[in-house]
């Protein structure tokens, strides 16, 4: 009946890795263009001569203002040098202390699995297709172990790289941003178009060589080869929760520490130099914002791609072994790095940023062209690399599926995604009412500040999963759970693209806080503070996107456990499973309650020794002497290390505790439970903090005659902005995105767990 | 097999009105008691000295310090007037409205109920036993139409008479606060308990006679009887949801307008008469914290009474028309009525209050008092009045259950309210370690009071979602959704105890306010001070009780519906299911979103008012002209009644556009999506708003060392406790409050157009 497809294997065999390569070389290039930018200052005149374009703004503020032009250079190169030290060291603590709980768990998962059939090394029946062979369970223990220690290394090299590139490129971002803003935006935005085409590119390039070469083994046995292979999920997200907590605590006691002295009460600006905390700060930025997030959205894609192959696999697909439609998943994302790659020409070289107001919509405009060519590769790889009609596993049954449907499938999420990144837009960005709303209240003082916050972040939710529940019921009804999953592919295929608007963001803001630590002029911390506001609201899009797809990629986790759990239903009305929806939905407010008091303690302990060392320390503020930096960077990455544990245990234990005890139907009950809970307040977090951060800009730039009325900066409405600011960096930078994380992982790890669950699980109740 | 209860039919029709009548008279008792304090200043000397019990403390303040008696009396006598001249005015406003769309919704009910058989006058067969035959489903429409008016009319007569007994009582409180603090506290509670036994005891003797009438019609046909009856809990909850919307919006803008010019700009005291905030402000107390929580939970108590009797009906109660345990709902809620009065002796004779430190406890053992005695009541009840074996209707099936076992299912619900009570008393009373570190953080600034704040709301919610799981998965387990019905009438079975405590708080803050008004001396002030912080916990735990109730109720009336729907499964694993899961997950953020953006512009036109008069009105911050009060209740009633609609629309329109447009299987999901988003929410917005109020009340007492450390009035810890207790007022008064009614309204009103729904719902997918 299935037609095969028109790709033949040996093509997808060579399409999948060369879209990888080229997606490093590409990665590689923007890196040498970046590296032309020299923190040597001999090097510099030579390199800012021979650059070709000039716009009508190319000329050094600096000369012209007859600044030390060999000063400043040195200066640059000197915190540049700092905070890239401090990031790789707290990155190696906390690798080390998660690489201790990372062993712990791959044992776990070895044991469990190996237990599943008593660590027999025979071969078994097929647990889908009774009738054929599948390798021992054994095979599978051994090969999620691996699976998931590779999940877990191929997402801390991706964060750690990220973290390189970004303080790589921070200071000269600010060296360029002395030639005109547009300069400044082209060298952040290679910067992070490095970062997301080598992590995209690795990702899918891992994750294809590890199918390739479990094969070898597996043979034949595409069933237990894909379940084996979902520990590569597990083990990126498991990895990225860490990387998001420990990073997201980190970075905001620094932000929240530093803000609340030096800029509430000493009445310095921020990133100034005499702030202790500063440096603290701007490495919070590389390891939270930046590795965290990187490790994330790498979780992300290994997830969905995983939850799409679980189930191809025991569809027509797997049970026929037609490689090209299994490798469809493979195949989207290979077809997102091109459609990305020829996006990432129109910011750098097609067109020219001249001016600061420019620069919004050329982010804006990298989402719409990203989305409408990966549309077309879509439809592409669709007709393709898919034949025109397959079956695929719907919960025991078979459904049979045209490609053209699939095609809507990927689309759907892909568009999703866009309205998603539209609406997070309108809510955070200070062009619009709402944000204007809010720095409008302001003028009441930090309560109603709060109050107009938090019902921004409530509303900012509606239309976002108005666009997650369609996107739902498109891919759901055309073709059930491998739907949903390529939605949420579809979703994440822009992922370079995403990336590298996303990663903007955090090197925008350190270049600024290096032009002012650097003692820079006014204007180009100007230019800087311009490409940050853009940055504010992109990073509150790729939370978006991250939230979104994370609430996709859990369903379809969740039904491909429910699937291997041999549960059919899962019927809200059996006490069982209600009872795990109730309690999943309180996970994401346990969750963030821990993470909040963590990042609020911690900023405690930082303004304490702010506090003391300004108080303590003569010269400080007349900035003749140097503060203690060091102090506060411990503060953080103590603080980080000790309060992540607590959340991340949490996370990665409530699933083992409940399938064990309680058994796979009240599992099912929590991972939906804290999906349709979390998802909210993941968005409205990531939103209310967005909203409050450029509420402050706003007020701060004074761009518009009603900006002006409620500054300037040290006036009361913008002391009630800077409240509602702080408020804000737990919420957006620590709570509100680790829930997406969250969410996937309880599911991924469900689903890697799911045989022994459903052979030993639910103990408690055997018992009564 | 199922052999009958001890109790005879005839017992039973005499118990239940018996219970209500006495209830009732045990209110005029006590309001007698209340009526004895004396507003006319002549009168009052005499009784003053008529009192019999004479504690340490009982001596008039004011004619020790010399004031003016007579002045004082008068003046207080002038300011209750005001308050509820002001009360009565808006309650009067509201119901115009309400009773505007209440109207219209009545129509809507008949036309839809009407339309499922074609308003046929023809006996149909009985929808669950098919071979009895049942009344008309016009018979239905009608009888669900008068029963929803009845509910309605109830609810509003409940609310409009707390608020009168409170307005009545307030000055009473004031004016005894002169002769001790003992005396104050019991004629706060004796009011409170005015209004807990009258609704508790009008709510069941409506509901006894309403079910007395419509059998006359009905006859042995129970089934449809019972589910004309449901009309009686969606005209009371949806009477509460305007209630508490509008009612809260009102409250909150007079506050945060109130404390926003008066405490932070202008320096001066709470319920200052300077203030031309503050009439409004006190007259918020009454008609939002009484009038909407009276409404509240008597609808609460009308619902799971309602889900209750629904399912009996089809249970074999119902099918053999045994009369005594088909009435076990409304035994329970008699019973609870006598052992609350019990309980409510222990607070008025067996015990006196001699000192402000033993408010808090005295309180607290009305909680453990009422529900020991109840669970005394409980298994006279199920030994009396059910047979020891009989069936319970299980979604098409038929289940054995025991009289123990439904005692169990009842104990279980009184137990877990305690625990609820308790918890949330632990994390909202300034006496334990969580309030006191939110207190703390007021040290470096409102915005970590305000992290501080959120993660201790979120973490409020864990223990009372284990306790709310545990009840459900047991009454559950034991009795289907009878068994969850009852057991959330088992947690409201105390409603009486816990109206009284409930009410005392809003009695005693107005008490305060009058004190203030009248000027009288500090130390009258200090203790009304002291009853009001009792109060805030008591509060709390009141909201956390409805909360807890509404959990249990909606997923009784949810589980009825489905019956009725005829859906056997709630499958979360189908998209119809799911994306009615997230998107009710969705609600409680909306909702949320614009209750709390009413609150916040109504207070910003507040501000400006306030504002407005200080700078043009001279002599009012010298206290030698009046304020304008009126402009300012002016703009709380318009704000409220404009306000109200929309969320109150969005709620009550959601369950029909969703199951007419997308039918039962989606309204489901949404039923259960918002039910368990919605409870967190609202557990955690009321304890984070009670929270902010007792850390800021802790530092202005300055009892302990470390408080002392803080304060005083005026620091700048100070300051920040003041901004989180501003915009806790909406998340406590407002939106959390609020939502326990979002959540139950939606299932009843699901139940009660479930015929409809059947019949002709889902007509999207029916065109699809």
């Amino acid at each position: 009946m299935a037609a095969s497809a028109f790709l033949p294997e040996l093509a997808t065999q060579v399409l999948v890795p060369a879209a990888a390569v080229v997606g490093i070389a590409f990665a590689v290039l923007q890196w040498a263009l970046v590296s032309k930018v020299k923190m040597a200052p001999d090097q510099r005149r030579a390199d800012g001569g021979g650059a070709k374009s000039g716009g009508a703004t190319d000329y050094l503020i600096e000369e012209e203002e007859g600044l030390n032009e060999h000063n400043v250079v040195v200066k640059c190169a000197e915190i540049q040098n700092a905070i890239s030290e401090g990031a790789t060291s707290f990155l190696f603590t906390e690798y080390k202390y998660v690489g201790l709980f990372m062993g712990i768990f791959a044992i776990l998962i070895f044991l469990f699995l190996g237990s599943v059939e008593g660590f027999s090394t025979k071969s078994q029946p097929c647990h889908y297709s009774k009738d054929s062979t599948c390798k021992p369970a054994l095979a599978n223990a051994i090969f999620s172990t691996i699976a998931f220690v590779l999940g877990a290394v191929t997402s801390l090299v991706s964060g750690f790289l990220g973290m390189k590139i970004a303080t790589y490129a921070n200071a000269r971002t600010t060296l360029e941003a002395r030639k005109g803003v547009g300069k400044a935006f082209i060298t952040a935005f290679r910067s992070g178009a490095v970062m997301g085409f080598l992590l995209a590119a690795s990702g899918l390039f891992v994750l294809y060589i590890a199918i390739n070469l479990f094969g070898i083994y597996y043979g034949d046995d595409w069933e237990g080869l894909f379940e084996a292979i979902t520990g590569y999920g597990l083990g990126g997200s498991s990895m990225a929760l860490f990387g998001r907590v420990g990073g997201g605590i980190y970075t905001k006691a620094a932000d929240v520490g530093a803000d609340l002295v030096g800029k509430v009460e000493r009445n310095i600006p921020e990133d100034d130099p005499r702030n202790p905390a500063v440096i603290a700060d701007n490495v919070g930025d590389n390891v939270g914002d930046i590795a965290g997030m990187g490790s994330d959205l790498f979780g992300s894609y290994a997830e969905s791609s995983c939850a799409a192959l679980v189930v191809a696999s025991i569809s027509s697909f797997g049970i026929n072994h037609e490689f090209t439609p299994m490798m469809y998943p493979l195949l989207i994302s290979s077809v997102g790095i091109i459609a990305c790659l020829i996006t990432t020409l129109f910011a750098t070289d097609f067109f020219e940023i001249k001016a600061v107001d420019e620069i919004e919509p050329a982010l804006k405009k990298q989402l719409i062209i990203s989305t409408a060519v990966m549309t077309v590769g879509i439809a592409l790889v669709s007709w393709l690399g898919l034949p025109y009609t397959f079956t695929i596993f719907n919960f025991g049954a078979q459904k049979t599926v045209h490609n053209w449907q699939l095609f809507l499938c990927v689309a759907v999420g892909l568009w999703a995604g866009l309205v998603i990144g539209f609406v997070t837009e309108y809510y955070t960005s200070n062009a619009y009412s709402p944000v204007q709303d809010v720095a409008d209240s302001c003028r009441t003082g930090a309560a109603t500040n709060v109050i107009f916050g938090l019902a921004l972040g409530y509303k900012s939710v509606i239309i976002p999963i108005f666009a997650i529940a369609f996107s739902i019921f498109l891919s759901f009804s055309l073709a059930a759970m491998y739907g949903v999953a390529v939605a949420a592919l579809g979703m994440l295929s822009t992922i370079a693209t995403g990336l590298a608007i996303d990663a903007y963001g955090p090197i925008s803001d350190n270049a600024g806080g290096i032009a002012e630590m650097a003692g820079m002029s006014h204007r180009i911390r100007e230019r800087t503070d311009a490409l940050d506001a853009a940055g504010n609201t992109t990073a509150a899009i790729g939370k978006g996107f991250a939230i979104g797809s994370a609430a996709l990629v859990s369903l379809a986790l969740f039904g491909a456990f429910v699937s291997r759990a041999e549960i059919s239903t899962v019927d809200v009305l059996t006490p069982k499973v209600f009872i795990g929806l109730i309690v999943g939905a309180m996970l994401p407010y346990w969750f963030s309650a821990m993470t909040m008091k963590s990042v609020g303690s911690a900023a405690l302990k930082m303004v304490e020794e702010v506090r003391r060392q300004f108080n303590t320390i003569p010269g400080l503020m007349e900035g003749t002497t140097r503060p203690d930096y060091a102090t506060c960077v411990k503060i953080s990455t103590d603080a980080s290390i000790k309060e992540m544990i607590p959340p991340g245990a949490l996370v990665m234990l409530t699933p083992l505790i409940v399938g064990i005890l309680f058994g796979v139907e009240t599992l099912s009950g929590v991972l939906a439970g804290a999906l349709v809970s979390g998802v909210q307040i993941a968005i409205s977090a990531s939103n209310t903090g967005g909203a409050w951060d450029n509420a402050k800009k706003y007020i701060e730039a004074g761009a518009s005659e009603h900006a002006r009325t409620l500054g300037p900066k040290g006036s009361d409405p913008h002391k009630a902005a800077v409240i509602g600011d702080t408020i804000g960096d737990p919420l957006k930078g620590t709570s509100g995105p680790s829930l997406n994380i969250l969410i996937k992982l309880m599911a991924v790890e469900s689903l890697v767990f799911a045989p022994f669950f459903a052979t030993h699980g639910g103990i408690l109740f055997k018992w009564l």
